[in-house]
C-alpha cells in the first residue's frame, strides 16, 4: 500500500481538482477549470496533460491506478455515468474504463463525489473510528452519502443513501427542481435561498449564505426568518437521515459550514428533540476536510481494490 | 432443510400466532390473546402449553428452532428487546435465550416484525425474486422495513430500515406521537383519522379506515378530502423510502389495503410523478400475506441460521 502511485479526479462543479498520491500521501494536486462549452474529450486531454507533468516531476513510469470522483449517479460496477450535472453531461458516453486502460494503461474506478467525500471523512476525518455514518452537505444544493457497518450504501441503481436532498419534508409544499413536492432543497438550499428572500422581505436583489448569515448576525428580522427556516428544514431533512439509516454520528458539510457556529449547536438542538433514538443521541459533527475527502476517498477506494 | 420442525411465534398487537413448520410447510397455527395485564412470563407458560400440543399431534420429540417475530426494536444477534409495544413490556427483561436452551433445548432467533413480514414476502409473496425491497404497511401506525441486495437492513442500533412511519414530511406540522413534527403517521395512520376527522368536519364522533372509505365511495366530501390527504402522506412516504434505499419494488401492506383498490393507482400515480428515478418506475404491489407473512419469514430465517 505504501508506494502505490495513485491519480485522483475530483470533478467538481466549477473545476477539477487532481490529485497525485504516493501510498496515503497526497503529493501535489492540480487545479484545472470544467468547460461546459467543449466535448468531455478536451477535459480529458487536459487531465492527461497533468498526469504526464506528475509522473515527470516524480519521476513515475506506471501509475497504479486512476480513481474519479463525479458529481452524479454512477454506475460503480461498469463506471457508467448515469445522471451528471449538466457540465459534464457528455461523459456519459464517454467510455472511462477504455481511456485508462489505453491511454495509462492502469485500472480505473468511480464513486459518486459525495460518497467519495464520506469515504475520506471516515478514514482519516470526522467519522475516523466509526463504521455508520451519514453525511449531509449544504450548499448549492443538499448532497450527502450513508456508510452502513463500513460500507457505502450503493442500492440497486447507485442512489441510495445520497438522495437526502430530496427526501420530502413539506408534502403541501413548493415543488423542488427534481420534480419533487417540498425536498428539503426547498427550504434549504443556495439555488432556493432568492425564492425564501422573496417570501420574507429581504432588501436587496441578490443573496447567498454569507450575506445572509452576515444579515443575521446584525439582527437583521427577515434574515432571522431565513436562517430558522433552513436550520429547521435542514434539521428536519437529518432527522428523517437518522430514521432512514441509523448511524452513530451525522457529519455536517458544505459552504454554509463557515457558519458552524451557529448552525450546529441549533441543529443538534432540534434533532435531540425530534429524533427517534432509544438507544442514545446521534453524535453531529462538522466535516474536516472541505475541499480533500473526496481526493483521500477515493484514493482509498483504490487501494481497497488493487490490494484485493 | 425439507425436515426441520420449527416453531414461530408472531407476537401481535392483540393477538399471538404460533405456527408448526415442517420444513417450509406451515401444519397448523394456534392463536391465543396477548393479557397485558399480566407478566411476560405467563405469555410465556402459554405458549408452552401450545408447544407441548403442537409435539404431541404431530408426534415430535425434539423442535429444530424457534423464531419470534416481535412488535418492537430488537437486538437480532443477542436476542434482547430493546424497545417495544407497551403490551409486552416486561419482555424487555425476559431472557429469551435461556426459555428457549432450558425449555426447548433448541436455538432461537428474533426479529422485528415488519422485517419477518417482508421476509416472507420476498421468499413467498409480493416481492419474490426481487433482492431490492421496501415495505410499508399502512394500519394503527405506518410501518415497514427495507431489504437491500437480499439482505435486511438493520443499522447500528436495530431500527434502520423500519421506520419510514416516522419520516418528517410536514416539517412545521403537528407533533407526532413519537415526539417528532410532521411525521407521516400524523396524515395516514388510524391513530391519527380521530384529529383529521376533526379538521375535515366529519360528521361522526368515531372512524376508522373502513368508514372513512366507506363515506368516500359514498361520494361525501370531508371523507374525500380526508382520503386525498392520507394517500398524498403515504405516497410522500413512500417517495422519502424510495429515495432512501432506492428498491426495484415497494410492498404496500396494512388493513388499509382492503381499499386497494382506490389507494393503489392513487399512490402509483402520485410515485411515478415525485420520485426520482431516472433508471425507470418503482414497482408498487399489494402484500400478498396479510396474517402469515411474519410467520413465513421467521421460519425461512431460522433455516437459514440452522442450515449455515
Amino acid at each position: 500500500m505504501v508506494n502505490k502511485k495513485n491519480i485522483i479526479i475530483d470533478m467538481g462543479g466549477t473545476r477539477l481538482k487532481i490529485g497525485f498520491f504516493d501510498g496515503l500521501r497526497l503529493m501535489e494536486t492540480k487545479i484545472i477549470s470544467a468547460c461546459s462549452q467543449e466535448a468531455f474529450v478536451h477535459t480529458i486531454h487536459k487531465i492527461d496533460a497533468e498526469i504526464t507533468n506528475f509522473c515527470r516531476s516524480f519521476h513515475i513510469g506506471t501509475i497504479d491506478g486512476i480513481g474519479l470522483s463525479i458529481p452524479g449517479i454512477v454506475d460503480t460496477k461498469t463506471n457508467r455515468v448515469i445522471s451528471i450535472n449538466k457540465k459534464y453531461s457528455d461523459s456519459v458516453t464517454f467510455d472511462l474504463n477504455q481511456w485508462s486502460a489505453n491511454t495509462w494503461n492502469t485500472i480505473l474506478i468511480t464513486e459518486n463525489d459525495s460518497r467519495a467525500a464520506l469515504m475520506g471523512e471516515w478514514k482519516v476525518g470526522a467519522g475516523k473510528g466509526i463504521d455508520n455514518l451519514v453525511m449531509i452537505t449544504l450548499g448549492t444544493g443538499i448532497g450527502g452519502a450513508t456508510l452502513i457497518e463500513g460500507k457505502l450504501l450503493h442500492g440497486k441503481h447507485f442512489q441510495a443513501g445520497c438522495l437526502g436532498g430530496h427526501f420530502c419534508i413539506d408534502f403541501q409544499g413548493e415543488q423542488c427542481n427534481c420534480g419533487n413536492k417540498g425536498c428539503a432543497e426547498t427550504k434549504g438550499s443556495l439555488w432556493a435561498l432568492p425564492i425564501l428572500a422573496k417570501e420574507n422581505g429581504w432588501p436587496d436583489d441578490t443573496i447567498d449564505f454569507e450575506q445572509l448569515f452576515n444579515a443575521m448576525r446584525a439582527g437583521k428580522p427577515e434574515a432571522v426568518s431565513i436562517v430558522r427556516t433552513c436550520i429547521e428544514a435542514w434539521s428536519a431533512c437529518t432527522v428523517n437521515l437518522i430514521h432512514a439509516y441509523d448511524p452513530e454520528r451525522v457529519i455536517v458539510g458544505g459552504g454554509v459550514m463557515k457558519s458552524a457556529d451557529v448552525i450546529l449547536p441549533r441543529m443538534e438542538n432540534l434533532i435531540n428533540r425530534y429524533a427517534w433514538t432509544p438507544w442514545g443521541k446521534v453524535d453531529l459533527k462538522a466535516a474536516e476536510f472541505g475541499d480533500t475527502a473526496a481526493l483521500y476517498g477515493m484514493n482509498y477506494l483504490l487501494h481497497e481494490k488493487i490490494i484485493v
